[in-house]
Parts: C-alpha cells; sequence; structure tokens
C-alpha cells in the first residue's frame, strides 16, 4: 500500500522482549504484534502506568512501533473442552490455578478481558488471539454427535465471550479471532455460523492467516472479499502443501513439525503455497491498512535466517495501487 | 473374481436382523456382515448354542451365508479417551454400566474378547471392528502435544489390545481394524506405526474401507498394495468429493452429513469417486479372495433404492481375471 | 425426489405442439415446458378460452402436465443494443413489425407481459426467459467502457423489466430468468447486481441452467446453494469441454455448434462434464421440487436418440432421500 | 453414425478363425479385422482361389464381414533393428528363416506385398498394421544418438516401405499404420515426419488406436482432426492410467501387463481414459465411416467377458448426428 | 538472445513522449514502442521530414532506439461494427469526424496506410495494431448467428485490410495484428482463418501478446512455433488467473479491471500466470530476434514501479542459448 | 544444512580440469565431482602417485575440495546390450579396443574396479556412475519379451557388478548409481528390483538426481524418504514439462534437446519443475550432509551464465534447520 510491517512475537517468547524488538528493528521491521505470553506482555498488569511505560519504551528504543497485540494462549482456554495438561502448559500459573476446568476457563476469560484494558493502555485498538471451542473435539463427528450438541457449542461460545465483548466495547478495542482448527470457527462455514452466534457484534472480528486455510482447501483470497468487513488483522504464516503421493494424509497421521511424512507443513513465508499476490492485492481491494504481521514458524528453517526473509519476500507484494485506469491511459486521445 | 458379496448390517440396527436377511436376500447379496449391534448379534451370548443355532437359521432360510462379524462400536471405546455421552449412546447399558470411563474401556475389551469366541462359535474366522484411540483429540496438534504424549498413545493401544488379541489367537479369528478417524490407525502411516507398535501380529489385520481414505488423500489403491498381507476385510462405502471452490473445507465445519457445504460426504457405492476399477482389480491382484461388504451410508438417498444399486453397481467391478495374457495370444505363431 | 421431468419445446417448434406432445409422452416424460414460440404457444391470445382449452387438450390427451412456458425469444429483445437480423429471425413478425429497435423492444415487453397473462390462463405459476441487456455487446471491456456504460445497463434492465413484473405480480406468476451469455445476468456477480438492480423483488428469479455455467467456470451447484431462494426453474441441458490442448479456446473462434475445434459445446444431458449428481442433490438440499426440465440440444446427436436417453439418465439423479440420520440407526443400542 | 463394428482377431490367434467368427457373431459385431496371423490367413497363399473363397466362406456362415484385414507382426520385422528372439517368436517360421536379420526383414517386407495382393484377393481395400524402426532403440537418446542417425532411421523406413507401397498401389490398397512405439511413427510429431519421409505418399495411412497416445500425452481426439486426410481405420483399444503416486513411472519398470504397480495398462474398451465420446465425435466430424474395430486386451479379465462387454460400451458412442441446427428450429419462428 | 528492450507507450499518452523516453531510458530500457495516439506520433505528419527527425531526436537525446511502432486505437476501427461512444474516445476527431460509421472505418483506413508511410519515414519495417471486426459482436453466438454472416465478416476484413496492406508492401513495412478479442483474430482458429482470408500474403503477421490467449485457454508457447513464420513483433503482457473457486468466471461480470471478483486480470509482467520461461525459449528456438516490448497494465500497481520490475524480470528469461549440444561435451573421449 | 556445492565436470569434458576449476572457484563452488572422462581424470593412473598428486593441486590451487567423482559412461558399457556406434563415442578407445560387444563390457568392468582404486587414491568414498542395461532395450514391452528375459537382466546385472563391487568394498568406497533412462534401475520399482537383485549389499546405493524421474512421474521427495539408506550422492539437474498440450508426447519423438515440440527437456537447475524446497528439506530430514553436485545441463542457455546461476539458485534451499519446535518457544510459559 505500503502498509506497516510487524513481527508477531509469540514464536520468540523464549527470549526477552527487548531482544525480539531489537532483531526485529536490526532486520527492517516497523513494529512487533506482542504476544501476551512469557515475559512479554502480562495483561494483569495492565492498570500499572509505570509497567506500560516501560513495555513502551523498549519499543520506542528500537524504533518500532505498537498497532495490536495479542493472546492466543488464554483465549484458547475461554471455551476449550477438556482443559488438560496441554493447557496447564501454555496459561501460565495464574490463569491455571488448581486445574480445575471451569475455573480455569473463568480466569482465562478475566485475562481477556484485562487484555483489552491492556491494548488501551498501550494505545492499541485490536487485540488477536484464539477463543476455544466445547465442540472441537467432535469434529469427525464419530461416534455420532447429535445437532443439539454441536448448537450448544456454539451458543456456549457466546455466552462466554459476550460478557468479554462487553470489555472491549468499553475500552474501545476490536477483538480479532484468529481462524484456526480448535477454535469455534476454523474455515468458512463454521466462520459464519460463530460470527451468527455472536450478532455479528463489531467487537468481535477475524484476524486473516492464510495458513490454516490453505490446507483446509478455503481459499484465502475470497475469504478477505467475503469477510472484508471483519478483518481487522493480518497475519502471515505460510504453509506448504505435500499432497497427492497417497501416502501423506491431510491429517498428517500425529507426525511433527517438519517430519517430511507429513501431507503439509507450516513454513517461511513465501516458501509455502499461499498464494500472496493474489492475498495482498485483495487486502487491498477492500482497503485494509492495517500491519501486515509476519508469524514466522517454520520446523525445518533457522529462525534467525528465516524472520528477516520472509520480511523481504512479503514487502514485494505491498506495493501501491496505480492512480489511474490504464484504458483511461490508452484512450487519451485529441 | 467373482467373490462373494456381503451386506453389512450395522446401518440396519433399527431393524430386526430376519428383516435385514430378507431385503438382502431379495436384493442379490450373497451373505451378511453381521454387527454386534441391535438384536443382530450379542456377543456375550457367544457360548449359547441355541442362541448361535438360531442366528445361523435366519441367515440359512433367507440363503446366505457367514463370511465375517463386526464389532465396531465396543472397539471404539476400548481405547478411546475421553469416553462421554457419545460412548454411553454406542455401546449398549452392560458396556456402559456406571459409566465410569476406565470401567467402561474394560468392559468393552472383555466384550471384543467375547466377539472372538462368537466369532468362532458362529464359524467365521474374521471379526471386523474399530480399536478407539487415546490420542485421536489431539490430531490438530495445538495445544501442542509433547511427542511422549503421542507415544504413549500407541503403546497404550497395544497395552489394550495384545490381551484381547491373545484370545483372538486361542479362537483361531482375526481381527480386521477399519482405518477410520476417530481410532489408533486413521491414515497411512497411523497404520504402519499401529502395525509396528502390536509387532506385526497376525491376529491384526485391516478392514480396507476406502471411504475414509478418499477424502484424507490417502490413495486405497496403493494402500491394498502396500498393506497386501493385511487386508483381512473389504468393506464398500463411498465418498463424493466436493472440495474445490474455496468455501467448503475439509474439515467440513461440523456440519451434518448431507449438508451441501460439506467438502465431502459418504454416498451410496459407486455414486461417488473412490476409483473401484482399480481397487477391484488391485484386490485381484493381491489375491484377495475374500467377501466384498456393501457399508451402506448416504445421507441424501433411500436406503431401500441404494442398498440393491450399489450391490449392482459394485459386481461390474468383480470380473474374472485372464488366464493368459494377451501378448501370448498375439504371438502364437507357428 | 422424485420430480416430475419435462421436456422443453424451444427446439422442437419446427413441429407441431401435439407431435411434440406424442413424441415426449412416449418417451415417458410427465409433461412440456411450452415455449411461446412457432405453432406451441401464442401469448396474444392469452384471453381466448376456446385458445387456451385447446392447447391444454393437446397435453392432456397424451397424459402431460404444465408446470411452466417460456418465451425465451421475446424476452431477448426486450433490453438488447443492436436489435437486429438476428432478432428479427426470431422475434417473430408481430413483434419485429417495421423493426425500428425501440418499437422492436417495446412490443417485446408488452408480449411479456402478456406472457404473464397467458401463464395464468394455462394455470401455471412460472414462465421461463431471457432479459436480453443493453450491455452484453460490451462484454470485452475493450475499446474502454467507462463504468457508468454498465451502471446505465443495469438501470436500463430494471427501467424496462419493472413494469413487465408488475403484470407478473398482477397475475401471480413469477418470472425464471435464465442466466447466459448475451443476458443482463450470465454469470455468478452479474446475477448478483441484476437482482439488486431489481430490488431482489420475488417476482424475479432464476432458470438454472448449468449448460451455460460449466464454460464459464461458474460452479452449478453453488450457484443453486447461494441462491437457493432464487431458483424458480430448472432447465437441464449439458457441456462437454473440450479445452486444455492450448487450441481449443473458450470463445470458440465464432465456430459453430458441432465443430471438433471448438472449447466446448452444448451435448445432450449426461454426455457432458454438469456433475449431475452433486446438482440434484444440492437442489434437494434447497427443497426445489419443481419440474426438471430437458432442455435438449446436441449438434452432434439425432435428437430422437437423445431426448429420450436423456430423460433416462438424469432419472438416475433424482432419487428420494433418505427418511433419518444413518449415524441414529448405527448407534440404535439397548 | 453408425458403422460397422469389428473384432480384431490378432489377440484371439490361438484359437481357430472359425470359432472367432462364431464368439463374434454370438456377440453381435458386424465383421472382423482378420489377422495375417496364426491360422487365420496366410498372405503367402493370396493368389490360391480356394483358400481366399474357403476364408469368406467362414464369414459368410456367421453373417459376418470384411473391411480390413492386418499384419501387424511381419510389419514390425520390415525395419527393426535389432532382430531377435522377440521377432523369432512372432514372425513365423518362413519368414524368420535363418535368423539372419537382413534376411529377416526383407522376407517380412516381400509378405507384406503379398499382404497387399490378399487384401485385394479378399476384397477390402485397407491393411492394417506396424512398420518397425531401426532407431527405435534409440528413444532415451542416451548414450547420445547424433542427428544423423535419426535421419537416416526416417530415410530407412522411407527406402524400405517405398517399394512395398509400390504393391499397395498396383492392388489399390491402403496400408494404415498403427501409431505405437516400437514404430517409426509412434507419437504426434514422429507421425508428421513419417508421412514427410514417405513424400505423404496416399498408399500410407493411419490406424487410429488411442490406447498408446494416452499414456504418451497424445490427445487422441486432436490426433484425428489434425490427421483427418490419413485417418484410414480405427482400433479400439483402452487405457487405463495409475500414475500420480509417484512410485508409479510411466515407463513401468518392465512390470508385465496387469501388474499393479505400473503406470497404465490397456483395459477392456470402456474401462480406461480414453475420452471415446469425443473421439468418436470427432471421427464423425472427419467422416470417418469405415469399420470400429474393438482390439480387445486386458490382462486383468476374461476375455470372453470383455469382449462382447466392450462392443456394448463403444456402441453407445456411436451415434447418428442429428440432421439440422439446434439453433436452426429454436429459432424457427413465422 | 539477447534481444532489444523497448517500452510501449500506449498506456503512457496521458505524458509526453519526452517523459515517457526519459523514464524508459532510466529504466534501462533500450528503446519504445511508440503508438500513434495522443502527443507521441501523428500518422497524418508522415511526410514533414522537420517532425520526423524531432520525434527521432527525442530517441537519441535518451540513448533508445525504435523497431516498431504502434496503431492498435484507429485500427480498431477498420473493420468495427458497430462504431460508437468507445470509438469516439480513442480515434481522435480527424477520424472520427461526423462519426459516420463507414466515414470513420474509412479514414481509420486511410489513417493506417499513412502509418507505414510514417514507419517507412521513421526507418521501421514493422507497425504493430489492431483490425477491428465486424463479427466480433457476435461472438456469443446467441441469437443465432447464421454461418454466411461469419464468412461476411472474414471478407469484411480481407476487403478493407487489403488496400492497406498494399500500401506496407509499397512501404516496405509489415503489419503486426495482435491478437485480441474484439478483433478478427483473438484466438487460434480465428487466427488461422483470418490469415486464410488474406491469403497469407506476407504483409499481415502478428503481434504475439501471450496476457489475451491465456484466460482464453490458448497455449501461448505452442502459438509461437505453429506461427512461427509470422511472429513479426513480440508485446509483454501478463495475466494473472483467478478461476477455480466457482464464482469468478471467465467472462468477469463487466467488473472493471483490478476488481477481485474478477475470473483474471492483467497485471505486471512476471506477476501473472504466462509461462515466460517457455515462451522465451521458443522465440529463441524459431530465431525470433526482434524487439521484447513490455505493455504495461495492472489496475492494482503503480506505473513507476512496476514497469522497471517488469523489464528486470523479464530479462531473466533473455538469455543467449549454448553454443553447442551438452551430449556433445559429455562424450567428448580420447 | 549448509552443504558443500560441487560442479560435475562430465559436461565440461571439453575443457581442460584446471579449466573447469577456474570457473568453479570464481563462481564460488566449493568443490567438483570430476568426471573419469577426457582430460579429467585417468582410472588406470590410480596407482601413479605423481599422477593423484597432479590432480589434487589443481584442486587445491583453486580452493577446492573433492567428495566424489564419477564413471558414467564406463559404467554404461558394463551391462549394455546392444554394445554399438554410441558407445565407441564415449568409453574411450582402451575400453572400446577392437569394439567386441562382451569385450568391450568386461574392459568396462575393470576400468570400473579401477575407478574404485582411484577414489580411493584420491581420498574419496564414493564413486557416482551409471551401470548400463541389457534390458532397457526391451522397455516397449513389444514385441513381447518373456518375464525370463527380464529376470535374466537383472541376474545379469548382479554377475556384473558384484565383482565390481567386492573391489569397491576392498577400497572402502561406494558406487551411487544415477537413477536414469537406459540403466537396469530407472524408476521407482526398477530400482527395488536392482537393489533386491544384489541384495542390497551396502557398497551399491544411489546417486539421487531428480531430473529422470521428473518427467516419468516419480516423486523424487519421496524417493529420498523411501530409500533414505541408499542416498550416497546428489546431483542437480532440472527438468522443464511442456507436455499438456495433446501434441508433445512424453517420449519426445526422438526430438534432439532444445526443441521446442518436446515434451520436456533438461534446464539449468531452478529453471525446470524440480521441486527443490520439498527436496532439501527432505534431504535434511534423512540427515544427508554430502555435496550438493550440480550436473548443468541446459541446450537452451550458455553454460557461463547457467552454471553460476544454478549455484546461486540452489544455495536459497540449503538453509540450516531450526533447532527448536516453535510449538516450544510458543508454549514457553512461567
Amino acid at each position: 500500500m505500503p502498509r506497516p510491517f510487524t513481527l508477531f512475537t509469540g514464536q520468540w517468547a523464549d527470549l526477552k522482549l527487548e531482544e525480539v524488538a531489537r532483531y526485529a528493528s536490526e532486520w527492517g521491521y516497523d513494529g512487533l504484534e506482542i504476544a501476551v505470553s512469557g515475559e512479554h506482555l502480562d495483561a494483569w498488569r495492565w492498570d500499572d502506568d509505570a509497567y506500560i511505560a516501560e513495555r513502551l519504551d523498549i519499543l520506542e528504543r528500537h524504533g518500532l512501533k505498537l498497532w495490536a497485540i495479542s493472546n492466543h494462549l488464554k483465549g484458547q482456554a475461554v471455551c476449550d473442552d477438556p482443559i488438560d495438561f496441554r493447557h496447564q502448559a501454555i496459561v501460565g500459573s495464574r490463569v491455571w490455578g488448581d486445574g480445575d476446568p471451569e475455573g480455569v476457563r473463568q480466569r482465562a476469560a478475566e485475562e481477556l478481558k484485562n487484555t483489552a484494558r491492556l491494548a488501551r493502555a498501550l494505545g492499541v485498538e485490536t487485540v488477536v488471539g484464539f477463543t476455544g471451542s466445547r465442540i472441537w473435539q467432535y469434529v469427525a463427528m464419530f461416534p455420532p454427535v447429535p445437532a443439539h450438541v454441536i448448537d450448544a457449542g456454539y451458543q456456549d461460545f457466546a455466552d462466554r465471550w459476550n460478557p468479554i465483548l462487553d470489555v472491549f466495547d468499553e475500552c474501545g478495542v476490536r477483538f480479532a479471532h484468529e481462524v484456526h482448527p480448535s477454535e469455534i470457527a476454523y474455515d468458512y462455514w463454521s466462520t459464519q455460523r460463530a460470527l451468527k452466534a455472536i450478532g455479528h457484534r463489531e467487537a468481535f472480528g477475524l484476524n486473516w492467516d492464510p495458513s490454516h486455510m490453505l490446507w483446509q482447501g478455503v481459499d484465502p483470497v475470497g475469504f478477505i472479499t467475503d469477510f472484508s468487513d471483519r478483518i481487522y488483522h493480518v497475519d502471515c504464516k505460510d504453509t506448504r502443501m505435500r499432497m497427492g503421493n497417497g501416502r501423506a494424509g491431510i491429517l498428517s497421521s500425529h507426525l511433527p513439525w517438519g517430519d517430511p511424512h507429513r501431507g503439509w507443513d507450516f513454513v517461511s513465508a513465501g516458501r509455502g503455497d499461499v498464494p500472496w499476490e493474489d492475498c495482498f492485492r485483495a487486502l487491498t481491494a477492500i482497503g485494509y491498512d492495517g500491519p501486515i504481521s509476519v508469524e514466522w514458524e517454520d520446523a525445518g528453517m533457522d529462525r534467525l535466517v528465516g524472520a528477516p526473509e520472509a520480511l523481504r519476500t512479503l514487502k514485494q507484494f505491498d506495493f501501491a495501487p496505480g492512480e489511474q485506469s490504464f484504458d483511461a491511459a490508452f484512450s487519451k486521445q485529441t
């Protein structure tokens, strides 16, 4: 457009924010999409002015800006069922507490409210994250799942998120849900239904990340134009398809990331099959002028090599549109 | 070859076995693959000679034979985690009992042993079914799942099924696992690993059902030749793909069977995308001469119309191979 | 479902209605979709009770019924620009008159109003047809066409058809426009815009004919579900694609129907690439229970051979849906 | 059209002609394409009137006619290099003689001349067959093959076949070369070059058999229209592609026919991937009204089942074209 | 080869030639393909030596050369029917005159003759352009178009262009028609027929521009080799396909360039789906050593960014062929 | 990884080794894969210490290293039948001798043994090359080839190569056969069978060169993982597919390299259709850390331009893998 490029810090939570900022700055990023994760951000300190100032100062020192923050991991726990060892590993001790599932869900919801407050304090209008889902576990639909169970899952999502979104509205902040397996909205039609469940309230929109759509066969370009009024944020991760040999399966056999027998894998942006050219043109067409955030993830590549490369690659697609129709020029006659 | 054709009774459990037998006989089937389900078969009565005789008599009266029986629903409960309302609906009150998960699993295992004994009593050598899985729920691999959890899932499968398979060995019966989502082996590489987990013991083989492979992108033809020594039984269900429009997703949005927005659906055999011609030729090539069992399932079609049609359609692919090479004939000169 | 099957008489206008009815009856059709064309139907005699009775009597004598009539040829002239020798050949002398373009358009519009009245007189609720278009001629968009010209084309369509549709409303009849090149709505997005231009008034819906969508790359199945409330009638014509050799072009080089160098051609239903199975299932899914009308057209086949064959072929896709979910049967346990 | 259907006797040479005729007649074939092979036909007896009468009598007794004869096996030896055990097995002792390669080639050429004379004696105008090739062995082009060697191969073909074709011209008979690997013309561009080598003389045309084109990626439909003036005969064999799994190779690993690991295989006509509908329409478009000969070959199917099935299947594509344009009917107005 | 690269000035007609030359020179272009359009070139001043010198001087000052000029817009009017507001906008007042269609056509023809004379004066041998077409408007073939109308369209083209081409012959200049919708030759078979209509006279050849072929499904590589003796000039424009989602149609719904709902769009060379690598190799194979002209058009990109990028991208495909066969080197032994 | 990059000297045998070394060094290669061909290396001087030192000195002077040597041309002659002018051109006068086929084969075998000794003397552990094949000539399988002939071909390979491999074992060197048409192992299943014929002895492995797999439809990525313990060396040549227009055939019509009518051609690495990204990731996954050798061959490009470009291109795929799982970082919480 050109639009600002940010680095999502979620996959760099093993480093201090300061260090991530230094890298991002050196590589030419314009800002960070800071995760409420690890040492990077603490949502419960939203009303600690000194903390807020200190965090912002890190950015400023490295010439970086902030357009959005994220809280995927605690969002995951808001609706999830079951709550288990996987959540214990990602929600932090404050939300996990005694591990009672309903307690975990409620404390996670509380943290999401605080994340909205934190966003306001940091001066940003968008929180990116996950919703979790009570019904994701039934995705295979076998053993048989009655329709009312599915209905109740969408209702549960609405019941748990509406109070959170009320706080978002109070703060003038919007939540951008990342359409993703394991969540209430993970593909095209589940996104439609989730938006309907929540009454299409404006506080709830989408974080467009094409990597999860690609392997599901969902067109990320059409997604942009069809949900044009809900694209609140953009995360760029790439997926490389390896299907077609009759042995790799789309569900990937419980194999770890990077295993060559998988049917697909996440790769550094530009090395996969996401049609970035069409995606960026569609983002321009709907008028998206927010940040382009690189969510860097590639089990087969050193991140210190890949993260700056992804920035260079994606910038090639972020060009300014023309100012006039070419036919117009072509036909300028006297 | 020609091979015998049977009708799987699992989807007809709302009817009495007598009635299903009557239909199957009228439509020209050679036999039934009777499910230990509903009124059709009760595994716990394996040592009741009168019961066995009465069941066999039903078949005989309709000119049908028995090559295999199945017990998918209780097999599902052997390894599953969680055990919930979905299992309660399918395992029957005897196995469900008080619903304590571990108790359900153990009673299900007990019923599987009895199913082997029942098979022997009925004079058949194959039991078709499911295994369940402790790790299926983690198929999305997010929230992150450590490798040791996956390893433990395959070990749990071996630990629970080895004692069952010991009884199969005693009875001279083999278990044919249906490769299927929700189970320990659901695609190519998970089948390889499950077979390894169980030490490739001969009592454990596969029920080849292409419908679950097709939408996962697994080639059902190559599956036959690669696992040629493990194809113990054949179930024919068809899948119709509806992907490619960028909105239908491969995970199908929690939509019910028959919904036109799904990315794929089960349909009457011959109306989907299974390459039956190649599949039957491959079955002939590996020397499979067991029954071809029609597992009829199509949410958009009346089963009384579809089940006889599927038989007619599939028989077109079950032709005898030639007795000589044609080059040989071509070059017979004097 | 099963649904009634009719034969569209447009391509049989060289025969008397009586003769077409005899053929259709012998071949097993349930009725006719009679074209206001040739000797078949005269819209200007809508208020001639004897004429109406005589026409209906022909059907009755052959055991046929009437669900819809059509008037493609005069509909074409309502908006077309230019009006030329092609229209002269198809609109009949009454509408052609002195050939003055605007006069032709207005007389064509008048005949369309009479067609609504004729439908009411004949006891049917649907008139199938074309709209014509002032802007079709600019489809190549070169020489450059300003946006306001396109806008004006949709407006012209609304201006000319709203008065016609008023008469339809008075008569309790609906117009089913056939999405088709040369018309105002010829693909997905032009259909959306045409419906918007006309305010989505209920009198104006669609005649779903997949043959024109197929070669344009428009998915006829998604069209059914996306425009589910506008599918007022179904015409079945098939298209066979012959693209892919790098020489056949999608625009077909001004070659006549049947020329083997064309990129695609119309063929007898069932001999082309329309995914009839999916289409009929989608029609069932949206609850369409109107007639399935065979519009038979194949430059390479004798119509007396093809028309009965098309009926037999299409009936294979018109099966009744099941009455219950199969999972339900599968899981019926005690 | 309809056109006559014949059965090619080459793959039935282990049976007496009488027996093949009886089968063909029972199955509904209109005639035979008799191979100069086995007991079926002996080219060296072309001037033995009693022999000719006796052969024709066999056909007459079974109500069969003769449109063409073939001599693939001796044609193969005319240009081949090397001449080895494979030729010994197929050319018969008279042509093989002492096995000296050049002697075999010349005796094979002599038999081809006699085959033209035999055709005249039998009252047919077409001889189907192979040419052999001196350069086929170099198809891999490695070790490197200089251009002059390839040039010389085409010249050798011309040098050896022109004298044969002179006899064909004398007899008023045409040779229809089957485009086929191992021959001088085996794909599109080699056919163009072979025709050029022979000066496009009219005595030399093509036997269109799509099965060999399909796996090479040559479009059999475009072949018909591009070589429309050289399609002298039609042999229908089908090929089923099994590529796409990354392991089956297009060269098929020296595996025998019928092996499931092959990348493709010959199958009964209608069970493979030949686009018969388009092919027959193209044959009609170029005005081909000669015989449709079924060359039946399928290593996975009993020929007594397959040969009548192939006839039934192919006849579905042999329909009469319409007598008028449908637009014409559509627009017949008064 | 390397070949010279030029910038086509048609889409820069809003700028003065001087300014376009300055840009092109800075970006590294070798020359311009100047359009007889806007201020760039005036065909009616072909005999004004001072004008010619002044124009050539602009090029020389910027180190640019001239290999071809173009006159698309007036060529369009030579055969077009109807002549309307679209032509008024592009032909200039001198050709438009009073707007009488036949007068416009004749004045356009006159300008084309002058363009040949202008080419001679400028010292170039090639004029690129359009022909227009009387029958393009009938491309949909509905309402039905009799064959004689199509025939007459090709004859009209010959009648109007032969006198123009006579002048080209006199001037020693050749016309390179750009195969393009709206013209007499717009795809493969229409090009064949147009060449035949004009008797394949040498004065009439083709401007190969792959962008218009791509979306029609015409292979631009095969076009080069099949029409190798008629490729007089090369224009490089790219097309990006966006089909395949079932909603975008190949005719693009009258949507403007750049609209994300279109089925395809023109984009900066190298950002679309033209197989440039194969195209340039084919151009080398047929010995084309003329200019490679960048026709830059991309509704979603700033031309000042795109035009230099396109040059860089295309130059990567314009490499020198090797001087020897590699097999030769590989096998050089002693 | 990064891995060392070498230039294969086979296609540069017209230059002196010194000159090739100078080029390779200037372009940034790390070493050479020197062919026993031309002046580059003489296997019969393996025990001439001064010669060995002189050869190694050339490398050292240019800062290059040696990881493997190759001897394709003499390997070709070990099993080939027939032995003809093609071999005479490539094996050198010492091996050719009097040209008696069996003598040539035995002398070629002797040179291969010496090549192992030469490798040891040069300090490398891998010899890359071809095997030749007695049965390649029968790849078309027509005229019919009995199974025992094929069996004998694999046996002949084993009989001739086992003694050679014994010498390899003595020398501690491994032979890496390049899977390639004309050889005993040229695709997936023939590789499996060849390995079996030789008892999977460790001395015999594979030189993975994807260019020959690609056009045969063999997946080079799956080849790496399936034969992971046999990938002894990597040669990078690229293949560009040009199939799909219905005229280009996969066997390429005996057309020379570079002819635009061929169905595929070898091109500079990175300009073809080899999925290098997936290939390099698979090589990393199996732990291959040997040299990446560029076998440069492109009939349409100057090698002095292409060879350095190929190096630059391929290095983009040779990145270091990450050190940790990203999920791990993502979930690092406190």
